[in-house]
């Protein structure tokens, strides 16, 4: 299994994660764009995730909220632009805890033989918003949905 | 009548503009926010704009047509992020000449003391789309916006 690469230079307000996955990347996709499945693997292992809309396609509104184990709720919330296909999911993401920064969010699928490389690029209103991001621990949270969803991938493949 | 300052770092996937109007924030933000009134200022003098789809809600779609002299026409789209507010306008936005590639656009209005300062941050998916956007002649658009956007301010303080 290969880890999450995570790139976030400093003065650039963004943040590139790729990581390569042993699945199709039709199934890659479907894990990321069907919530039945998302909601297997999306965020750190120790939190608890509900989705409480998702409406993939273009204008379509999406919200979920990670519960820890003291029961703080952290909300996230967009839209989607355009529809997700295995070409890109293009979303904007708002972490309500800090309202009124926005971030464009673009997940690509690129099929490498039975394998398929994801490539997330988060783009900032800010560096500012974008080192906030980063100090909130974002990186374990990666990690961990990228072992998850591998263990997702795995299962889904092995039925 | 302040000149739209544009910023656009090299090597920073983003552009930054700002200008000031002498009018009211509230004013302000209508003619960004109504089809009507956006229609007669925004773009370069010598282009015609048709806009066909403006729903300014919280994932709603928006899209408008530019068309020059010798009928080449250029469209952008992409949808709202939260309700268009005084606070902010955020939306997505994508060239129709150049799919795939998505920005994120963000307009702040600051009330000067009947004066009006405008923000507007354009975050892109990466550097090359920036410097895309810049070749473009993006900056002639966006100073001949601001001197519209003027006139058609005071055309509306006056009546």
């Amino acid at each position: 299994m290969s880890k999450t690469q995570i790139t976030a230079e400093p003065g650039i307000p963004q943040i590139i994660m790729t990581r390569e996955f042993h699945a199709p990347r039709d199934l890659v996709f479907r894990a990321h764009a069907e919530p039945e499945l998302l909601a297997q693997w999306l965020g750190p292992r120790d939190l608890a995730l509900v989705i409480d809309r998702w409406e993939a396609r273009d204008g379509g509104a999406w919200r979920y909220v990670n519960t820890d184990a003291q029961g703080n709720k952290y909300g996230f919330h967009g839209v989607f632009h355009g529809d997700p296909s295995p070409q890109a999911i293009v979303q904007t993401l708002e972490f309500e805890g800090a309202p009124g920064h926005v971030a464009l969010q673009t997940v690509t699928f690129a099929d490498r033989g039975g394998a398929t490389l994801t490539r997330t690029v988060s783009a900032f209103q800010s560096v500012e918003d974008r080192d906030a991001m980063v100090a909130s621990g974002m990186d374990r949270g990666a990690r961990d949905s990228g072992d998850r969803l591998d263990e997702v991938l795995a299962r889904l493949q092995a039925t």
